[in-house]
């Protein structure tokens, strides 16, 4: 005996469909190049992306061609994040920061058949057009036209649309497992896999992102996503905020803490989110200038992409009042999987024990499901024994596009992260590592990401990686690697002693070094890989 | 090209493993019949239910079978919500205020092989048990034993338990559009229909109603379902909170308003939900003790089922500072359809504006599309023009259980609600009335429920039933039926100058009626069957 509910299926077209009979009054906000506000209404965007979707009709695509971006958030990449999947293609995302070979790599891989691309990143387009195959490349620009300094061939988005009449729109019914984006991980080994999301699984992700111990967005907000919407669907907050109503402010190019407070307090935003390094920025520049800008609406600072330490989820409290919302998420889980609310149960905790909680990665949201397998079975939620975290649910990607990796997913259906992690007694998942960066010394495994994180603790320290170095004895041991804060100093001495205080002698690095920068990725991860080369041969001078 | 999402399936067994893996330490809580509380966690829930879905599993059912519960609202009546479902069966719940000649049609109709019957409800059985074909009947008590006063051959619910090793459980795999649980409308005309609601209809539910926008449930949520279980899945609350973790209170078969406020109070409850009868009861016993009962934790009483009239909604917030939530749903939409969260764009409005808003139905929930069909297409949404609801989503029945009353879906994939409505821009429904309650007078459309709700805004009245009588001349003419608050008094003089107020001369009532009481159906709603039958030779006096 079935449920005899409904056929109805979970799309884009049903989230457009809302925003335009809802929510039609709600502005979204986006600052421009020139730094200027554009300002419309999701009646306006629903109106020029049913003219994107018409205009994308006409082109000859096949379903399920795919049409790629590389755009800034904005109110146009917007209109592309629905009116691309919307008229039966597959709207896909591309990193401007991955390198030309990658980038060519993933537009042939891919074979997407159209670029919308903006007028900011027009230079990139010289390293790897020769090397791909596109039929059309729209220019997204301010004024609509296409730069005289362009490359010949390349079409006006505006003009795109101006073409299409909006009238001739009509809403289509997909089978909700059909492909309505993709993405490409940024991985720091190996070539980037593809990852494609199903109508269904973007649907149920803005449903449960929604609940109030995910993000809790709902209709009087305004949602700034500072994450780029080229990176994992701007963790999905744009079709989050277009299904509930929410109002939208999209930061364009201008990722500069500077542009950032202003738009924080400006356009009264009450939720964003970001990698550490742009929250990073804020506070350093908050501390500066405390009473510069008026964050009294904003309620939750979502940090992910790479664990934001306790010292800034602390710092942020103690000293802007701001409530940081720590989550954890991948490319391949679309990307939410675990946010950290507190639950009932740590409300008894002390103010110290509660920074300590909420600088884990938190609890798995709705139908999304952990366990972290160890060297012997899977792990014990309690706190302490670590596993590689496997995850599953309906918006965790059950292969790779083209089949690739295939050994990522277990024969029942989970995928295997690589990252390392532990859980705690109610289900808090704390990533200690990604297997790859996991130091295993002596038959111990010592997590690098704890140390950064007591290292990042220290007033003088602005970032700091722990990498593996090669130990005969030990098999590996623990370096520091530290970029210091402007005009601060502190001894290698004093940062291992400030280490000891938490943790056990063989855990400590065996030497800290001091750098200028350390190398990343191009989603803003530390990127270990170089470090490792860097210091392959290392051998602590003390 | 498919979205390569892994096939996870939207299931209950999903969310009693939820329940299990991070709300083990949880506390549900039960007023007993003897009016003591029993309490527990999820971790006994979940240990139990297993226990039950073992047990049910070795009766020999079929999957898809159904077992029905007669029973309050209770720890063994959750239990029941999962381990029937778990186990591969379907939960029927059955209202027991339902005739006796309606019970056993339903009992037929299911084809039900099992019941679960709560002790307090064992008298009902003598008017239907010779009529229906049971397998089992287990009782439900508080000392776990069947009564000497019941029946032969009834067993007995702890002993079922008893029997079954938990340890035996292994959680299943269904298809997530298989039937998990179905119910009877309570209609006022015919017979009752069955709906049945998929693994994936319920779970949807679930996490849309836990959107800040529906209900905004949470894990540091305590929820007090007033709304019986027997009634459309208790609103779903009962699956909500367990998907959140949320605390439950389940008030056993004490719904008078002195118990509830000591639930309400003593368990510091934050949300609560039933009809309007409830907590018109609740509202009477606040203004006679103002200061008997801390409700300072309780921030929104979810009431549906019945239009709340403005003056209750009013009446709590001015006089006990408390939060009604309205909420509009049907047996045929699981039953979640709009709840009146007020959108950014109200905040403009002054306060008696918003009491009108708050009065409405609200919004739909996320992916619940609704339409008004009028005698000359769809109606605009004006927020004046009015036509038949009707509504189509994920969890909107497709069709009526063995087909019947196939007139009541559109071929296009909408529900036809029966409720007459207008919808404002911004898509804030509300409903005017039931079709067939609807008076048409002269070719003109006067809402019974308005006329009602303003009646009921007097000072002196407790309730108003507002009817269509025959007239020769204007086809149909409204009647007044009213019952005075005890110790108040008011002419009928009185009531029209009041109503004129608001309503055009030709829409008043023709005369008022003053009765002792409404009649009700068995789901608590006016009866106004019995009103237009007792009246149908009316002729106003005056």
């Amino acid at each position: 005996m079935r449920g005899l509910t409904a056929d109805y299926q979970l799309t884009l077209p049903a989230i457009l469909r809302r925003a335009e009979s809802h929510f039609g009054y709600r502005e979204i906000v986006t600052r421009l190049p020139d730094k200027s506000f554009h300002r419309y209404t999701y009646a306006d965007m629903v109106r020029r992306t049913k003219k994107l979707a018409v205009a994308l009709g006409g082109l000859g695509l096949e379903k399920s061609d795919r049409v790629a971006t590389l755009a800034w958030n904005s109110y146009q990449h917007l209109e592309a994040y629905f009116g691309i999947p919307c008229s039966g293609v597959v709207l896909h995302t591309i990193n401007p920061r991955l390198s030309p070979d990658d980038l060519a790599y993933i537009f042939d891989h891919a074979e997407d058949k159209i670029l919308l691309i903006d007028e900011t990143m027009l230079q990139l387009l010289d390293s790897f057009k020769d090397e791909v195959n596109l039929e059309h490349i729209f220019v997204i620009s301010s004024d609509g036209s296409v730069p005289d300094s362009a490359p010949d061939g390349l079409e006006s988005y505006e003009d795109l649309l101006e073409s299409a009449d909006e009238s001739e729109f009509e809403y289509p019914d997909f089978d909700e497992n059909d492909a309505a984006a993709m993405c490409y991980t940024s991985g720091t080994t190996g070539r980037p896999k593809g990852v494609t999301y199903s109508h269904r699984c973007i649907c149920l992700h803005s449903m449960a992102a929604a609940t109030p111990d995910m993000l809790g967005l709902r209709e009087r907000d305004t949602v700034m996503p500072v994450v780029p919407m080229f990176h994992v669907n701007a963790w999905g907050l744009p079709f989050t905020a277009a299904m509930t109503g929410a109002r939208q402010v999209m930061p364009g190019p201008h990722l500069d803490p500077e542009s950032l407070l202003e738009n924080l307090a400006q356009e009264r935003v009450t939720v964003t989110a970001g990698v550490p390094t742009i929250f990073f920025g804020i506070l350093r520049k908050l501390d500066e200038d405390p009473d510069a800008y008026d964050l009294s609406n904003l309620h939750d600072m979502i940090i992910g992409g790479s664990a934001a330490p306790e010292s800034m989820i602390r710092a942020f409290k103690e000293r802007h009042d701001l409530n940081v919302l720590h989550a954890w998420g991948m490319t391949e889980t679309t990307p939410l999987g675990t946010v950290c609310n507190l639950t009932s149960e740590k409300e008894e905790l002390s103010e110290d024990e509660k920074y300590q909680v909420r600088a884990t990665q938190g609890v798995p949201g709705p139908f999304i499901e952990v366990r972290a397998r160890g060297d012997e079975g899977f792990a014990a939620w309690d706190g302490e024994s670590m596993g590689e975290l496997e995850v599953r649910g309906p918006w965790v990607t059950g292969a790779y596009y083209k089949d690739e990796d295939p050994d990522k997913f277990t024969d029942d259906g989970w995928f295997k992260t690589g990252d390392i992690a532990s859980i705690s007694p109610g289900g808090y998942v704390e990533i200690q590592d990604r297997t790859k960066d996991l130091i295993k010394s002596g038959g111990e495994w010592i997590s690098s990401v704890t140390l950064e994180n007591d290292l990042m603790a220290h007033d003088a320290v602005a970032e700091a990686a722990v990498i593996a170095i090669p130990s005969e004895k030990w098999q590996e041991r623990p370096l520091g690697v530290v970029v210091l804060e402007d005009g601060k100093d502190v001894t290698e001495e004093d940062l291992m002693s400030h280490l000891a205080e938490k943790h056990p002698k063989w855990s400590l690095p065996d030497a800290i070094e001091f750098v200028d920068e350390i190398p990343r990725t191009a989603a803003g991860k530390f990127l270990k890989r170089a470090l490792r080369e860097q210091f392959k041969d290392y051998t602590p001078t003390a």
